[in-house]
């Protein structure tokens, strides 16, 4: 892993521990708890529960793809109006797996609801019974293996005994690394705000590294905050910001089946009542979860499979954003694109080229070009003060970015991606072995 | 190059001549001539010019790239009815080269008019005076480097003095390989057929290697035929074969900004007069030109950059051409898939996330996947006799057909690709050095 993370966390947040691994610690009404299920048979975590002991709010976004997971499934299927565990493995994706895998999740979410409700009877003043309802899944792994519903029951208890009140940093991380799969480094992201004047935390975990080109959500996301919001709100809070985060990134154009950003709202912060997406009293809360989202995304492009460098592609000056956004990723995808920069080649050729092929019509006399700082294409002409030594100085970068200038409106789109290397192909000829 | 040509090319052609390089001979009407004009700064031959003495008819399809180079401009602005010459150069796609890019391709147009006009006065009984926009351009190498006028003008006297008036197997090799750049292979193919009774020869070169996702035509493919069909005709051919061949086949996903695929019909075979594309009489041909197409498009896959495998996506039982279409393009550029079937891993639950965000709603209790004759997926489910180590076994061959049958219509797609090794990293990420 060449790319150095702290190079495109910029200092944007006013969070003055935007730092590699920033250091997440309690939410009120979240507890973490993980363990190792032997799915990998090897002796990593590779189950994590998360447990809400009131219960949490939420609203989730899922792949769009036209196959989708059973736990996916189970998820739509069970909409309770509180969801009280969120159980998330690695190694299967329980996709393709058909009536076995939905019936091994239904098992799964009865025996749950059972270890929680006796636990609520142990802890709590007046104890909630917790229904299969109540819980929800995530999944993800090689699709079309059975799913393994005996060495995950088995470890129900185990994880159901291991919740404590308090979490800290440690059991954060553990849960980043428990939902990995190919994945070199567990993402996690925090921001802290004000709705009202009462403090609010959102924190986030994340996976992903290989099959990710987003469609509404990609890869697996969960975020988790003390604040009180409607479901409704929640979900129109979701989706406005997903658009800029998790679906402005890719890794390889491939969408997965499993897809999953979930945000878990605990309401245990007291603040004024939210009653609308308008309230100017959310702005803030807002604006913090777009970066912990954004924080998370980013991860995941920088731990994309093989990735060398980390890649922004910022497209402005377009007619409307989604033609900004056509441009944005048709460069993004361009394996041509992707390996020249890998090679640290400023073949800006195979931009023009990714330009072309979007589709969308442009006037080449408007158009500019700069990697970074360095002009390139400036009017549809090659810049007179270009000179390739520059530009290949500039490709021994970590982080390169990719300006984009249509010069036709006032409509831009920013996408993140990273280099096609030889590692990826090393990567994904050999997943499963 | 691990891929056996004979492997994928068949015995569906009734030509017997079907081996791996076809020896093309001469077609009445073309003269073939190649030089090195130094654009790669060694030896071999980067510049190939057709002589067409009494004209030729002549039929286009061009990239639909939203960015085109100044060859495809020209092309399309000067329709000669009659086309005298075709140059053909390596090294520089004339590509985001603006107004010198065309005003040298005028004055090589120029050259070129003038020297053939002179060889018309000493060789023909009739001499035509040739005009500029009787000669049309394909170009191909990298984009955005100012087009080497001078280096081709000063071997256009050299071109035209080496015509001779009978061409051989010889001649038409060293235009095949005059053509090439990232190619590891020249690329030929040849058909016989008759019109009425009247036998007629179709003869095709073509170059790609790179930069192919096909969208209208891909890569330069150049087709030449003895008979006497108007233009009008010779489009309808060329864009009807198109459609399955040259337009179903990827590489990278990628579309250059200089595809062009022309056919030209220099009349000199008599046979009846052939008025409409519906005429009895051109079936043969129209048969014969479609192998001719596919023979070439699929030697462009096979020769793919990097390629170790050739593969044949085949996908049927969709409600539309187009579903198919969506569906075995989404299989064909999918990273995922192309690394697996490199690493030769027969990882079918990536074919199942391609066809899922293909976008296409379908029955998955009626999806099935075949490996060649390995039956994986039946009706939604693994195949009770379904075995991972046939299936690797499989994997080791040069030609993968993966066969996808959706099982709710009667239409069908078959598009070819190859897999993503570490060589296409290395080519691409070191292209221009």
């Amino acid at each position: 892993m060449g790319i150095n993370l702290t190079n495109f966390l910029s200092s944007k947040s006013k969070n003055k521990r935007m730092m590699e691994f920033q250091d997440l610690d309690h939410i009120n009404g979240v507890s973490i708890s993980t363990v190792c299920a032997n799915l990998y048979e090897n002796t990593r975590d590779d189950l994590v529960m998360f447990y809400f002991r009131d219960g949490a709010n939420h609203a989730s976004v899922y792949t769009q793809s036209k196959i989708i997971s059973e736990n996916i499934k189970w998820n739509l299927d069970n909409k309770a109006k509180k969801i009280f565990s969120l159980l998330v493995n690695a190694r299967n994706a329980n996709c393709f797996t058909g009536r076995q895998g939905y019936k091994s999740l239904e098992k799964i979410a009865e025996m749950i609801a059972e270890k929680l409700t006796e636990k609520q009877k142990v802890d709590e003043d007046i104890p909630k019974k917790i229904k299969p309802k109540d819980v929800i899944f995530g999944c993800t792994g090689t699709i079309g293996e059975t799913f393994p519903e005996e060495k995950i029951k088995n470890k129900i208890s185990e994880l159901v005994s291991k919740f404590k009140y308090t979490q800290n940093k440690y059991i954060w991380m553990k849960a980043a690394l428990g939902i990995m799969t190919t994945d070199t480094q567990p993402k996690m992201a925090m921001e802290e705000c004000e709705i009202g004047s009462s403090p609010i935390k959102i924190f986030g975990i994340a996976k992903g590294s290989g099959m990710i080109q987003p469609n509404m959500a990609t890869t697996l996301g969960y975020i988790f905050t003390d604040a009180e919001i409607p479901n409704d709100i929640l979900k129109k809070l979701l989706k406005k910001n997903i658009t800029t985060t998790f679906n402005a990134i890719t890794c390889d154009g491939d969408t997965s089946t499993n897809d999953m950003v979930t945000i878990f709202s605990t309401g245990k912060s007291k603040h004024p009542k939210i009653n609308s997406i308008n309230d100017i009293k959310l702005k803030d809360f807002d604006i913090s979860l777009n970066r912990v989202l954004l924080n998370l995304a980013k991860r995941v492009v920088a731990d994309g499979e093989g990735a060398s460098k980390f890649i922004e592609i910022v497209v402005k000056g377009c007619r409307s954003e989604n033609d900004a956004k056509k441009i944005a990723f048709s460069i993004a995808n361009s394996n041509l694109v992707k390996t020249a920069i890998a090679g640290e080649d400023p073949n800006w050729g195979r931009i023009i080229m990714a330009i072309g092929k979007a589709g969308i019509t442009i006037n080449l006399e408007k158009l500019s070009i700069k990697f970074g700082n360095i002009i390139i294409v400036q009017s549809g002409k090659i810049s007179p003060n270009y000179n390739e030594q520059d530009a290949s100085e500039y490709m021994k970068n970590d982080t390169i970015e990719i300006l984009v200038d249509i010069s036709s409106g006032s409509k831009s789109f920013t996408v993140c991606t990273m280099d096609l290397t030889k590692k990826y192909v090393d990567i994904n000829a050999d997943y499963r072995s």
